[in-house]
């Protein structure tokens, strides 16, 4: 059947779906989510593709004689699908579709099999729900090792990756824990002693702020890659955003699907982990992993069986890994938001008894494990190396330069970082002490003040679990963009009692 | 958040899809697949609907500002969104989708569970991934008994249902034999001897035809439940097309995603049979259960074990059931398309010595079944009364009042049904016997040829298993509304050596 190619200005996210009017596809005996040949009828050089059908049963959209092809899919195949005329017929389901059942039915799958499911998902041949099918058999079923190995290399290849040598370092951290601005520290550290350390984060999803968004306030994190290797030769280090590059784009196919799932299965999460690392060439990585209620491993237990399975997978794949199990009960620092927690982090770095000490003890915890890793301090002498280096003004001066490299200010004070400038302050009702901080209810109000689009909102967190309070004293704020979101997110804190919870010390009375 | 109504021509399958612009989103903090709060500004009396997020990347399509709803949606709501001006909020996921991940963490579901993933799949509030992973936490951790009977209620009670009384008959089949145009001999049978049997029947989807493309051929099949009634009250029987019918929806929405993804666990196909039965009626059922390659039940044991649970959930929802496995090695008589099948089954009913004889076999196997279980046979006494009824032409007088009924042409002679008008006959090149016929390659030369969209397009197979041949015997033929089509089939079918395959009688020479 041959059909007139129409353009429909829009995105799909299923980068190769093209709609038939309802009669076309009765006649080509085809209904929505089959699949069809495509075929240039005009150019030589085009190659056939594979697209999921959708239907259209409105004459104006798609008419008879007509296909509608996505913005998406034409970027993706401009030179495939530059013409007037398509030829099309019905396709079966590609061989990956098998391998998919096959994890379904419980069975080991192939590195040949894997690597098929991962092309397949990364060329638009398979559809979101075969994919959503392909994540709940890998939940259910879950992966061993050497699938997991397996789906790390498939993934890595299905992208761009860098060679920076063989001396590549990095952390990651599991999430699950606001605040956690530690990367804004530890990877000037490392960088200030020497080590290799391109660091790519992402933007928050479904947190109010990602590390990518933090560093976006100091200086520009989008770079492609030849932009990427440039800089990183220059000073050793970055912190960029991963998204601007094409790195294991199979991964975040899965991610996308995995999100509105809520599914994360380890069979799945430690080769999105790891393929990421592989991908910017790193040889040595220290893993964060916040344990707790609202992270991903309830109890420490959860955690260190985590944590050895990721190094066995890590160490099948060429990456020497660390794991360092941390608290996750109450945030990291005082800021959440992107510009207060790249204010903090920036006050810490000028001046190491502005503090906050929880700050401080993370980020050189971990920035320690890597110096250890790379030869710059005995076994156990790491974090004291990595508060020197903090101490000492180095890190600060590597910041200074990486943002500067990064084409950002590099003399930009803390104090000068615009936040607010809606902001409102709760005090202290009655005297006591801490007993807990509700993460789960500080996310939601730096979400309601407009994190993470609105960079200059969020929240403060003056007093944490443990302290003792007066009546009066500044406990929390919260910063805006907008009075109106100012106002909701204030009505959240109100409605609630606020997310810092106060106790008296008496525990029983007899 | 208040966006500007925009609306898109344009079927999503997914009920409640509504597309905003990427900035829009962002500053909502919410993603592809994430689901949203919609209420009317302008209405008081619109209720809020909770649809999924779509995100348009291209002004041109939705600007900021703007929402798009899709024309599903707005058939669906049109007072809830018969509005200017929408307010957009972030939602959370139903509580049903906490209740898939029941499922697929291996647990047993309760009714109330299970009616809640229904009345939100039939909603619209589940979308087409979170179905596709239920679907496979299904087919990967099953369904009990008590699961299997509350879903068929669940899904009964979303749609419309009929009651004609306490003594409704049926048949069903669990499909995958071509030609089997039983149904077309079964039900006026049955109804000739008095038996209430309003059958609902289906299309093709898979297959060159289903009993629905066949009766289309004699008389209309679509009919409204107001029409339906009168029909069946005229004649206690008809052939409709259930596609027609409000009859369990989250049934036809749980089967959309089954079929691309090749997916049809007893655990859904189960409930999927009884609920039709239930909607329409019926208290006897007899199931008719081909076994053998290429049906969903590859060996009797298969289909014996399939058959003892169908019963038992039959049982707990009000329905006797019994069941039937049936051979399934080659298709039933000799017709294979939606005209040629009817014009068989109506040679048949007008004259009991045209035969065929397989499609009198099962069709009286299957009919007596059902006259022994209303009392009109003793038992074991059934088949023979169907051959009495078949033979003695009430039957045909039966059909004829029901295509009467349904506004077809009662009169109307097989000889003046319609097929080809291209046709091309095969014939043995040798002599020998037929040692099998193949029925995926029947199918295929079937499609081929124009099936089910085309009507008149089919295949004769005219030598089937054990027949001797001689040199010169027409053993197979093939029908076409288009010549080209015609050569397509004809290629496969030589190519291929075509669907009769022929042995010598000789086994081995010493």
């Amino acid at each position: 059947m041959k059909l007139k190619v129409k353009q429909l200005q829009f995105e799909t996210g299923n980068i190769l779906v093209v709609v038939m009017n309802s009669e076309d596809a009765a006649r080509l005996g085809q209904k929505a989510g089959d699949r069809v040949l495509l075929k240039s009828v005009q150019s030589k050089y085009s190659k056939p593709l594979i697209a999921i059908l959708d239907i259209s049963y409105t004459d104006s959209l798609i008419a008879p004689g007509e296909i509608g092809i996505f913005i998406d899919t034409f970027k993706r195949f401009p030179q495939d699908l530059k013409t007037d005329e398509i030829s099309v017929t019905p396709a079966e389901a590609p061989d990956s579709f098998a391998f998919i059942k096959k994890k379904i039915q419980g069975k080991k799958l192939e590195g040949n099999e894997i690597t098929a499911i991962i092309n397949d998902a990364t060329s638009g041949h398979l559809s979101q729900i075969e994919l959503a099918s392909f994540i709940t058999g890998v939940a259910i079923n879950g992966m061993d090792d050497y699938e997991m190995s397996a789906l790390t290399l498939a993934e890595t290849n299905s992208g761009e990756f860098f060679n920076f040598g063989p001396n590549v370092f990095d952390k990651h951290s599991t999430g699950g824990v606001p605040g956690n601005k530690v990367t804004l520290i530890i990877v000037p550290i490392v960088a200030a002693a020497e080590l290799f350390i391109p660091k790519t984060s992402t933007r928050a999803i479904t947190s109010p702020s990602g590390t990518a968004d933090s560093m976006e306030v100091l200086a520009p994190i989008a770079f492609d890659s030849e932009e990427l290797k440039k800089l990183v030769l220059k000073e050793k280090a970055c912190i960029v955003w991963g998204g601007a590059l094409d790195i294991a784009p199979a991964d975040n196919i899965l991610i996308e699907i995995e999100r509105p799932l809520h599914m994360d299965p380890i069979g799945l999460m430690i080769p999105s982990i790891l393929t990421k690392k592989l991908s910017m060439g790193v040889k040595n990585l220290v893993l964060d992993i916040p344990c707790g209620p609202g992270t991903k491993f309830p109890t420490p237990a959860d955690g260190r069986k985590f944590a050895l399975i990721f190094k066995d997978i890590a160490k099948s794949v060429g990456v020497t890994a660390e794991c360092a199990l941390t608290l996750a009960h109450q945030p990291i620092g005082h800021a959440i938001g992107p510009a207060l927690e790249a204010r903090e982090a920036l006050t810490l770095l000028r001046d190491y008894s502005a503090g906050p000490n929880s700050l401080i003890e993370k980020s050189t915890d971990l920035a320690g494990i890597l110096l250890e890793m790379g030869g710059k301090a005995e076994k156990g002498k790491g974090q004291e190396l990595a508060k020197e280096i903090l101490h000492s003004g180095k890190a600060y001066e590597k910041m200074k330069a990486i943002i500067s490299a990064q084409g950002g200010n590099a003399n930009i004070k803390p104090e000068e970082i615009k936040v607010g400038p809606y902001e409102k302050e709760f005090y202290a009702i009655k005297p006591g002490h801490i007993t807990a901080v509700d993460n789960s209810l500080i996310n939601q109000i730096a979400k309601t003040a407009g994190c993470p689009h609105s960079k200059t909102s969020g929240v403060e967190v003056f007093k944490k679990q443990g302290a003792r309070i007066k009546e009066g004293d500044l406990i929390f704020k919260i910063y805006s963009d907008s009075s109106s979101r100012l106002k909701k997110a204030e009505k959240i804190y109100n409605s609630s009692g606020g997310p810092i919870i106060l106790g008296g010390m008496m525990i029983e009375r007899v």
